[in-house]
């Protein structure tokens, strides 16, 4: 059974989110789908994140195992083909060793969250970005983004349905960058609790808009109370973005 | 009569184009019916590019009169109030000199043509950029497009209903950046022949492609003549970027 490692991008607005679900179509039942119409098998695709309804991805990994031995650019190729008109893309494919798993040897997941800092709806960006119409202060939300990274409890930004077995999780990276009227919050660590960079990114916003100090920020991550959260941001400006694998399993 | 110059951002996926027609919604319609809700009278619009069906905008000037004097950011406000939900958006508005006119007084236009340079199909910028799947080579792109700069006779790059009195025009610049996979075509002049950036673009691709050099290029261009256009790049890759005034004008 020859492993796959598929790179993949979608857009997340059609979909119930990366896992199968009986509710609505899913990006891995897409990919499954398509992989099937190829081998004539059934096939099951693990991803590095399982990102929720409407969270984009730009470069997803993922893998897959098919009974024979096809050209690695023969898969590419047939699983976009059958994958149409899914706004699902296998930008790249390569064979991967026996033991790689998209999920359990990612050893750093990287994450994306766009918010277009401007009064006039979007157009272009619409279901792309989070539009926030209030003058936000990126060195502000830098100020506040400091004091998340770390190995903390961060029981406050984790969703109630999360199934991770801890709370406790090293967030490596979290900073902001603004051009023009788009900043972009980026995220890295080994992972992430369920909803834990939307909730964090609603806390920055609220150190952006001025209406929370980077203390109350802190004071927040300490409650480890999942009421001292501001608003999740909404999940259609959230990209995942990469993961890293040791090279040996790569 | 106040007059108010606009700056509107639009995706043009929707749309038969900028102008008014029978056949279907355009952006004038859009913005004039939104002035006519916010004033209560029929109102006009003037632009200083009329793009075709499907080509977008992220900072087209637009000129109309309203009878009472509104503030502003009213005007802004009250008109993409109108506007929802189709997607143009009033980036901002301001209060213009009687004289000023969006589409006459504008010295130069500026168009941005984004082309992706991969294999996979697009999914978040499906519709905002043409896919291009053979390997360009930019500085190639590059060296054809000199060959267009200046003043000529741009017949063929210019479509059957081109309106305009002359195909001759000065092109100021036309030059060509990558980064990444990402493809970006920039085009400046006083003013520009109906499809003329797309035709240009057509041409530059197949300079990337190989298939044309520099000098093929260039006696197309000497041919003024439909015939010898390449492929005409498709309109939803193309971008009008903005409008310059002289400074007593805007």
């Amino acid at each position: 059974m020859p492993r796959y490692k598929l790179i993949v991008e979608y857009d997340g607005a059609p979909f119930v989110g990366w896992q199968r679900q009986e509710n609505g179509p899913s990006v891995q039942a897409a990919i499954e789908d398509a992989a099937r119409a190829l081998s004539g098998q059934t096939v099951v695709a693990h991803a590095a994140g399982r990102t929720d309804a409407g969270v984009h991805a730009l470069a997803m990994p993922v893998h897959i195992d098919l009974c024979r031995d096809y050209p690695a650019e023969t898969v590419r190729d047939a699983l976009n083909h059958h994958l149409r008109p899914a706004p699902v893309a296998i930008l790249s494919a390569q064979t991967a060793a026996p033991d790689f798993h998209a999920r359990f040897c990612a050893r750093a997941r990287h994450y994306l969250y766009r918010i277009v800092n401007r009064r006039a709806p979007l157009t272009l960006d619409a279901g792309r970005a989070w539009r926030v119409p209030g003058p936000l202060d990126a060195d502000a939300m830098n100020a506040a983004a400091r004091r998340l990274v770390g190995r903390h409890d961060f029981s406050t930004f984790r969703a109630a349905q999360c199934q991770s077995a801890s709370p406790v999780k090293t967030l490596s990276a979290l900073w902001v960058e603004r051009e023009g009227e788009e900043i972009s919050v980026y995220a890295r660590a080994p992972s992430f609790l369920h909803h834990q960079v939307r909730s964090m990114v609603g806390a920055l916003v609220e150190a952006g808009l001025g209406r929370w100090t980077p203390d109350d920020v802190e004071a927040a991550l300490k409650a480890r109370d999942r009421r001292a959260c501001a608003p999740v941001a909404p999940a259609h400006g959230l990209y995942f973005l990469r993961a890293d694998y040791d090279e040996t399993s790569a």
